[in-house]
């Protein structure tokens, strides 16, 4: 995975976050996905296919997510239900579609797959350990959200 | 979704355990995946995209797990650790690569992406409501296992 492969994902989700959430998130430490693998309460995980193939996460706190949706679908919700876990993941889905637009732009075309949402207090997300991973931590107040991205040319 | 659609990853399903694990899994239940999802100890995701899109999601507790993943590498593991998430991934690698190969005979073609594991006790994985996703399920003895599978026409 080249590094700068992360960089429209990480675009893309300040641009949906401030658009569409009226959140600023400051972006914070990029990192190498290892196998130490960060416990959250709610992920979205959409595949990416095409002449580059890979997947990209989001993952966060059960308060940050609360929050999150509540400026999504404009209602108060005190855990995660099904409502949260559609609104995460039409987030993601919208944060993976601003970056494969980019990508069309430079000549890297993908598809992207149909989200699925994890959630499960401390659950962990991992991948293989052959895959190259980049994360981007984003803080958004006193919460900690991160956006996780392993794409790799040649299907 | 075409109920047929999960028919290939079915059999490709019974093909890999059969082959890569001696292991004989006997089919059980049809099911149309609603919001009361099922919490298992480790799940393997992996996103489809292309002519069709949607993605495969293999679910199972911990105790099947490690006994999957030692008949598949060849070493006891006592517990979900890298090597046990790496060996669901490649086995759900193998199940939805065997599916792609049916389904591009029939001419719907899409390309795979690249698999996820997620472990946490009792995590559910689920998905927006307006998709449509099939599962069935699977015994290995007194172990059960899940295929979900989601796939629609059209990117």
């Amino acid at each position: 995975m080249k590094a700068e492969y992360i960089n429209p994902f990480i675009t893309a989700t300040s641009e949906v976050f401030r658009t569409m959430l009226s959140i600023d998130p400051v972006r914070g430490q990029l990192y190498v996905k290892s196998s130490e693998k960060l416990p959250y309460d709610i992920s979205g995980i959409i595949g990416m296919a095409g002449e580059a193939s890979g997947f990209v996460i989001i993952s966060m706190t059960e308060t940050l997510a609360l929050r999150v949706v509540e400026k999504f679908i404009g209602e108060k919700k005190d855990k995660i239900d099904d409502d949260v876990m559609d609104a995460v993941g039409e987030i993601l889905n919208m944060i993976a579609g601003g970056a494969k637009q980019v990508f069309s732009r430079t000549g890297t075309r993908f598809k992207i797959s149909i989200p699925n949402v994890v959630s499960g207090k401390d659950h962990v997300v991992g991948k293989q350990k052959n895959v190259k991973c980049l994360g981007m931590t984003f803080k958004v107040d006193d919460e900690v959200f991160v956006i996780e991205v392993a794409l790799k040319e040649g299907a």
